[in-house]
């Protein structure tokens, strides 16, 4: 066995770094969009890094799926057509095929390669791709909405890599003015909004933009996240048509299957945002 | 200007890394109980560093100073006697000062060098040192509680660095049973807990001794701090006599101060459990 070295991904617009101890480099490629590089980790599983940035580790991404997937579904009356934009790893696909309201579910997901590279390192995350109302898509997810059909959707979730490169267009009002047509009235549309911490202009930038796309309400919620930058991140909903102040408590205390981090009383604590949040946010 | 570099702290036990960008360094000094560094850094204004861990950062202290006091003196009815053990940074006696019904606070710091380099480093910290109720004592925190008169203390807050090195004796039985006896009945001890992802035996070991040393309620709540392992942290109160399931929540909404991260929502939300933590600690 090799010596252990690191992997760690300098995050230059905060400042800090944040790296992981790996036994190997499993695989490395140079894909049409990106370089997706897999490594073994001596504590974390096996670790996805995309152009140089952590993308998700096996130990710690449950906390992102469950929060980029559960809440939106909790607040939603009954999502049963819901796109994932990106999510090209199969794990928020996997969360969503767990609530039964759901019928089908498609992911678009830009670079094929990502699910490939999922299938074979992160398996678990991938077991639910044979579900019947999963549907894979490979293409641009900008272009998948631009041309969706208006009032089809329930629930959009952009599950996407930070907003440079390929996933830059899905942080902007004419992305979010597509998202909008295409929902249902009552649909959610739910975004990663990076750090808290360290992204606030971001999350403010997207927040205004969804408002200007017709959104009536909108929500961050933050959650721990050790593999991205300050170990602490967020989701953004926007709702078209209807409060996001809510969602369905009992049917969350109630939940017919499992999760590791989301339940009733985290989705709740979610909803409560730290003084400075609350006062950078209006809110 | 010099270059700017990287310091970086390996956590070995977990096999993860946090850094920070850093422009010089101000201050290094080898004190008859560690090595203390301070840094400059590019974007987290000064950074204390003890025997190569990372103690606070100017930006993101607050996350941990405010949940390791607001909580608990939420929770108590009226905490008039309040000792902290450790904190030599002073930032937990400015939050503790706060609040009014505090009549006196003694800060137990075993190296007078944390405090003396925290008010040159980190002044804002220290800004209630000069406050009539403030106690500043130089001296081994262990001893103290074990010598501390028997019912004469509200609330106790072990404010110390890792189970290892002088802090080691600060997480067992005999240290906790000194708490007890020195508490009053209704009487709160809290103790920061490392992070709820990789140190779960640590806070189950943690839980079981406040129990054995006869503390009636245990609560572990946990909270994100950028600077610390995994970036997610956590305290552990635990109360003689009582409950530990709510708080003054009217007093929190309507509390006199203002502070950062902390207000009545996230109280609440940090005592939801997530489900892994939930199942673990058996709650």
């Amino acid at each position: 066995m090799s010596t252990p070295s690191w992997f760690t991904e300098a995050h230059q617009a905060s400042g800090s770094s944040i790296g992981f101890r790996v036994e190997k480099l499993l695989h490395a490629e140079k894909t049409p969009f990106q370089t997706i590089e897999i490594y073994q980790t001596t504590d974390w599983g096996n670790l996805m890094v995309i152009d140089g940035c952590v993308m998700l580790t096996s130990r710690d991404n449950f906390l992102y799926h469950e929060m980029m997937t559960h809440p939106a579904l909790f607040t939603h009356a009954r999502a049963k057509r819901v796109v994932i934009i990106g999510g090209g790893d199969c794990g928020t696909l996997r969360e969503v095929l767990k609530h039964e309201e759901v019928e089908k579910a498609t992911q678009v997901e830009i670079d094929e390669r990502v699910t490939r590279l999922a299938e074979q390192y992160f398996p678990e995350l991938c077991e639910s791709n044979a579900d019947t109302r999963a549907e894979l898509k490979f293409a641009d997810g900008i272009k998948y909405m631009a041309e969706a059909e208006a009032e089809s959707i329930d629930l959009v979730i952009v599950d996407s890599t930070d907003p440079v490169g390929p996933a830059e267009g899905l942080f902007n009002a004419a992305f979010y003015t597509s998202c909008y047509k295409a929902l249902r009235h009552g649909g959610i549309l739910v975004q990663q909004s990076e750090s808290p911490l360290v992204h606030l202009e971001l999350i403010k930038a997207m927040r205004a933009a969804m408002r200007t796309a017709g959104f009536s309400a909108v929500k961050t919620l933050p959650f721990p996240q050790p593999c991205y930058p300050t170990g602490w991140w967020s989701c953004t909903m926007a709702r078209k048509g209807g409060e996001l102040s809510g969602f369905r408590e009992r049917g969350a205390a109630a939940k017919s299957f499992a999760t590791r981090y989301y339940n009733a009383e985290v989705h709740k604590g979610a909803l409560a945002l730290p003084e400075f949040l609350r006062e950078a946010l209006g809110e």
